[in-house]
């Protein structure tokens, strides 16, 4: 199995902050995202600017997208976006769309399985329909009361679909060995690096657990 | 009952020509939305200059959040919107979030019923959490299905509950009178006026069409 890929979840607000935080972190994750406040924030130009200054990172543009999918996902690609993020609970034609856009542009949809009710199934839909991510996600609201995505982690791995898993929810050094052992083909870190006394080094050491994992 | 008011929805993804648009129907229209795809694309600085230039409109930002109410909704509230839209799918705990920063601001928080299982259940929870506006909404991919909003409209309207209903889903010239007789206080007109030979004077027909209802 490959090594699992390290998604680092830029969730400021401000313009230069997040690209400071994304140099910092950059040469030890695989994955720089756009947080959803971050991109509804700033607009395509920060995808444009994370592009040109980070070639070597595959960038994550966090959409959660939920009704136009085509249309809404198809300029992030156009800039530079990797990968796309919609919104399990959008439906399938939704969906639909921002998978036609991925491949329009050699890139990759994510479905975000958050509050979808029938995991399983959405998952399944998500595989036939071509999304090449499906996304395990406890949101920060549902973290703050207490849930975590390892549950719904091991109940989509078990589905054994042909799609990467992300799982992104409180991540941090104690647990992120537990989630790739656990299936996640991608591990989404956002607090337990940026909250850091030094961004750079909770970067490493977060590829260091997930290499010995 | 007080006159329905009229939103124009700014479905562009174009800042320049979003502008040029609200130009021809902000003396025709109550509300100017800016589009979910629209805010994405350009940020809060479109927000910023449609405020600058419309002081006489509401203004809509049509953020459709997901997560992280509060920390989502509040910068634009303090750009200058007057309404902010938090998904139903998201959970209470998000649209709190949202209503939250929406009272910091004097402002106002809409709930989106899109795609919600149970509407009415929604209509209620938001009612009671004291948000101002429910949307009762079918999305442009659900539209492309052939679904519409009325239906959706008649019992929500039928609850009694103490907000203004939104309503958006293909509305035309041909029914913008039914709507609001229906129950809408809101009346979200988006293609039937930007897909216009002159959007401005689209606009000005829907106005006197609601203002004959």
């Amino acid at each position: 199995m490959a090594r699992a890929l390290i998604q680092m979840a830029l969730d400021s607000l401000d313009f230069n902050d997040t690209v400071g935080l994304a140099t910092q972190v950059a040469p030890h994750v695989d994955i720089l995202e756009i947080g959803t406040p971050c991109i509804k924030h700033n607009g395509v130009r920060l995808v444009q600017e994370l592009r040109r200054k980070f070639p070597n990172n595959l960038i994550l543009v966090d959409l959660k997208t939920m009704d136009a999918g085509e249309y809404e996902a198809a300029p992030f690609y156009a800039a530079g976006g990797d990968i796309c993020t919609v919104l399990g609970v959008s439906g399938n034609a939704t969906m639909a769309g921002v998978v036609k856009a991925a491949n329009a542009n050699n890139s990759e949809a994510q479905i975000d399985l958050i509050n979808v009710p029938n995991k399983a199934q959405c998952a399944r839909e998500a595989a036939k329909m071509g999304a090449q991510i499906v996304g395990v996600h406890t949101g920060l609201d549902a973290q703050a009361a207490g849930q975590t995505p390892f549950a719904d982690l091991q109940s989509i791995a078990a589905l054994n679909l042909p799609v990467r898993i992300s799982v992104a929810g409180g991540i941090n050094q104690s647990t992120v060995q537990q989630v790739v052992q656990a299936g996640a083909g991608i591990v989404v870190v956002g607090a337990a690096i940026y909250s850091a006394p030094s961004p750079g080094d909770a970067a490493r050491e977060i590829r260091q657990l997930v290499e010995a994992a």
